[in-house]
C-alpha cells in the first residue's frame, strides 16, 4: 500500500513515551524506536541497528541516543553512529541509521515519515484546542485490525451514528441533515441536530442542559492523510450559538500496516468552564471508549475481513450522499500520494 | 479449490440458527449471514452490505430481512435492498446482494451455493430417516482443520475402524470384509461383521443383544458432494436380518475453506423401539463425539499438515482396496465439477 | 532456504525420545517421527504414511518400527512397509517411506538429513567431552523463532557478552580481546580475559577461585553446519594454564524451518573434580538458561523480525572485526552447500 510519506503522523501520546524507556512501534510498516533524549525531547530512530539489525528498542538509552543491545553501537538522535566499542573504535562508513524527525505538539508526538529535509514543523496540522494549557484534555489509544482509510470514512460519515451507536441517538439525530464541503485539500462534514427532546444523559451533561430540548451539531474537519477534528457543540434549543458549549475532539489515525491502524482519540472542554468540566472530560473519554471499541472497531474489522487485501474501491461499493465526505477525502489523498510519487520519480 | 456449486450443502443444524439471532458462517470460502425470517424460515444472505461491505451478521433482524449495522440499508430475504434511510431514500441501482436459496429438511438447514434459479428442492438428497417425526434423532457439530474430501474418504473407508477406533473394535470387526459398489453417481461402502463375541457395550445396547454373539453391518452411501448416510444394523447372530435393529446415521461435510470443514453428524433409532431408544440415541451422540474428536479429527488434521495446500492425489498415495470407495467418490465429484465448469463456460 | 543435507544434525537429547513413545519433530522443514526400537536404539522415519499421509507419530510402536494409526501399515526402522493388513496382505510397491539414519552419541541423538548411503558415523563431529562417563554433563533445549545462522553468529561472536549479558561481564571482559582463526573448514573464535578482579560469582565457583583476580578465556570452535564447542576455562591469575579448570560446552542448532531453530546447549565439568562439580554443572545449566532465554533469544527473534524472510547478507550489514568468525563460518557453509548442489546436479 502506498502512503503519503511527506507528512506528520501521530506516533504516540506524550505519556506513551516515558523518560528513560524505549517504545517499539510499527508505523507505515516500519519498525521504529521512540524515546526521549536527555532534555525530554521525543525522538525516533529506525528500530534496527546497521550492524546486525538488532532491535534498538531492546537496547539502552544513552546520553542523547540509543545503544544497541547486541554490540554497543551508539546512535545519537540524528541516527549517526557515534560510538563503536570494537576494533580500533572507528565508526564505520554507512553505519548511520534512519532518524525520523519528531516533535511534540497538541498533546501528541508527531513523526515525519518522508524526506527528512522537508520536515517542516509548520506542516503539523493545527490542533490548538488539544493544548492542556487552554483546555481540559482527555485522550486514549486503540489498536484496530483495519485499514486507516476505513477509519477516515467512519468519522467523516456522520450519518452512521443512529445505526451503529444507539446510545448517541434520538429521533432528532435521525432528522438532522448531513452535508459536506471541500475546502482546498480539506473536507468538512457536518450534521446539525435541532430540538432534541431526548438526548443521551452525557450530552445533557457536556452541554449543561439539564432539561428541555437541545440544539447540537457535529462538525468534522479532515486533513490528509488522516487528521480529524470534530466539534461537538450544543446548548438549550433556541439560544444563540454564541452561548453553546463546544467540545473539540480529535481522531488521529496512523497506519501500522496496510490492514492495521493506531487510533488516538481525544476530547476537550474549555478551562473557562471550571474544574467540574475536567471531570466531565475524563468521564467522557471512558464513555466514548465503549462505542469506539464495541461498535466501530468490530465493524471496521468486519469490513476488512470482507475486503481481504483489497482496497474498498476495487469492489465497487454503492455510493450514497453520506459517503461524499469520505470519498472526497480519499480522492484528495490519492492525488497527494500520486503527486508525491511523480515528484519523487522526476 | 474448485467446488461443486450447483448443490445443496448443509449450512447448519436447525438449532444453530435461532429465531431472532444472526449466525455468521463461512461456506465454500464465502461469508454468509444465516437467520430466520418472521415466519421462522431459515434464510441466507451474503454477509456483506453492498454499500460499505460491513458484515450484516453484526446488524439487526428486521421484518423479513436484515438491516446493515453501519448505515441501515435493509435487505429482504431475496437480497433486494428495500430501504435506504439516506438522501432521498431511493434505493440505488446495483444495491442488491446475493441471497442463497435455503430450505430446512431432515433436521438440517440446506444452502444452495450455485446459480439460484437451479436451486431445485428436489435435488436435496433424501435423508428421510433424519425426520424427528419418524425417528429419535441426535446430532452434533464439529469444526475440523482439514479438507472435506479427507472426511469423505474417512467415512467411506470402513477398514480404518479397528486401527483408529479400538473402542469400536473386536476380532470379528477385523474379520469383517469391506466391499464397495458404484451405483450411478453414488457409491456404497459396506462391511459385514458376523459372530462378534466381544462387541463394545454400547453396540449391545443399541442392537439390544445383552449377551451372546452379534451379527452387525455398516453400509455407507455417498452422494456428491459430501453427503453420507450410514446404516449401522445388528441383531443376535444367526437371526434373520429382518429382526435387526437399524441405526441410521448421517455424516455431512461442508467446506468452510479449502483446508477447513464444517462437520455435522447425526444418528437415529426408530420410534417404534419406544422411549428408551431416545435415551440411547442421545447417549450415543455423546459417545460418538469422543472418537470423532479425539481420533478422527487429529488424524485428518495431521493429513492436512502433511499435504499443506496440495490435494492428496498430487502426492501419489499408495492405493489399496480399502480406498476404492473413497477414490470412486473423488472421481465422480471431479467429473461433476468438470461438467459444471464446462457448462458454465459454454 | 537451502541447507547442507549430507550432515548429521542433532535431532533430540536422549531424554527427549523415551522408550515406548513417539516424538514428532520438524527438522529442515520435514516432519519426522523419532522413537526407540525394541533395543532402545533411536530411529527416525518421515512422519507420513505412504498410503494416506497420516502422521505416524499419532500411531503405535510395534516390534521394531511404527504402525500407522489410520490403516495399520507397519514400517520397520528402514522405512520398509512390512505389513499391510488389507486385501491379500501383499505389501504394495512404492509403499516404503523415508528412513533417516540416526545414531546416539555425545549425549545427543543425531539424524542424517542427506543421502542415506553417505551417512558415515565417522562424520559426526567429535564432542567426546559430552560423554557422561568422562564428565558431569548438563543439557537443555530451547525453541527460538529465528534462523539458525543468526544463532551461529551469536556464539561465534564473543564480543557481545558485555553488552547483552551484564551478568557475565566485568571491566576485564571488556578489555579482553577477541580473535579468530580459520582452520580448514572450521572456525575458531577466542576471547582471553586477564586479571578479572570482579568476575560474577558463578565464575568464581566454576573455576574454584574464591577470591582474588581470575584469568579466564572462551574458545569457540565451529564446524558446519552449526556445531559449536565452547571451552570456558579459568584459574587464579598468574598461574600456569595447566592449572586451569575447563568447562567444555556445546551449542547445537538445528533448523526447524528457515525462520525457527531447535537449540540444545550443554555444559560439562571433569569428573576428576569430584561430586561437588556435578551440582555446579546442574546449577549452571539453569543459570545459563536465563540469559539465553531472556537476552539472546529475544534479540535473535528481533533480528528475524527485522529481516523478515531475507537473509541478513541481503540487507548489507556493516561488517566489524567481531563478525569475522561468524562471517567466515557463513562463507564456509555457503561453499559446502554450493558444492553439495553442484555434486547433486552433476
Amino acid at each position: 500500500m502506498e502512503y503519503l510519506r511527506n507528512a506528520w503522523y501521530v506516533a504516540a501520546l506524550p505519556d506513551e513515551v516515558k523518560q528513560g524507556e524505549i517504545l517499539g512501534r510499527r508505523i507505515l510498516g516500519e519498525y521504529i524506536a521512540l524515546y526521549r533524549d536527555n532534555e525530554g525531547v521525543a525522538r525516533a530512530l529506525i528500530d534496527r541497528c546497521s550492524h546486525r539489525f538488532a532491535p534498538l528498542s531492546l537496547g539502552k538509552l544513552t546520553e542523547n541516543g540509543l545503544e544497541c543491545p547486541y554490540h554497543g553501537f551508539r546512535y545519537n538522535s540524528s541516527g549517526e553512529c557515534i560510538h563503536n566499542p570494537h576494533g580500533d573504535g572507528r565508526v564505520p562508513a554507512r553505519s548511520s541509521i534512519r532518524a525520523y524527525p519528531t516533535l511534540e505538539r497538541y498533546n501528541a508526538i508527531w513523526i515525519w515519515m518522508g524526506e527528512p529535509d522537508r520536515a517542516d514543523a509548520d506542516l503539523v496540522p493545527v490542533f490548538d484546542f488539544m493544548n492542556p494549557d487552554v483546555n481540559y484534555v482527555g485522550a486514549g489509544y486503540m489498536h484496530v485490525e483495519g485499514n486507516y482509510l476505513l477509519e477516515n470514512d467512519n468519522i467523516l460519515d456522520l450519518s452512521h451514528i443512529e445505526f451503529l451507536h444507539p446510545v448517541f441517538s434520538s429521533p432528532a439525530v435521525s432528522r438532522g441533515e448531513v452535508s459536506h464541503e471541500i475546502v482546498g485539500d480539506t473536507v468538512w462534514s457536518k450534521r446539525d441536530i435541532y430540538n432534541d427532546e431526548t438526548p443521551p444523559d452525557f450530552i445533557r451533561k457536556v452541554f449543561n442542559v439539564p432539561s428541555g430540548p437541545v440544539d447540537r451539531w457535529l462538525y468534522v474537519h479532515w486533513q490528509a492523510p488522516s487528521y480529524l477534528a470534530l466539534e461537538a457543540s450544543g446548548m438549550a434549543s433556541g439560544q444563540s450559538r454564541e452561548n453553546a458549549i463546544g467540545s473539540m475532539q480529535v481522531h488521529w489515525f496512523t497506519p501500522e500496516t496496510a490492514t492495521t491502524t493506531h487510533y488516538w482519540y481525544g476530547l476537550t472542554l474549555p478551562k473557562s468552564l471550571g474544574p467540574p468540566a475536567e471531570a466531565v472530560v475524563q468521564e467522557d473519554v471512558k464513555t466514548l471508549y465503549v462505542p469506539f471499541k464495541l461498535e466501530d472497531a468490530p465493524l471496521i474489522e468486519g469490513q476488512q475481513r470482507n475486503l481481504g487485501e483489497r482496497d474498498i474501491m476495487e469492489l465497487k461499493p454503492i455510493i450514497l450522499n453520506v459517503d461524499a465526505a469520505g470519498n472526497a477525502a480519499r480522492r484528495i489523498l490519492e492525488r497527494l500520494i500520486a503527486e508525491e510519487g511523480a515528484e519523487a520519480s522526476a
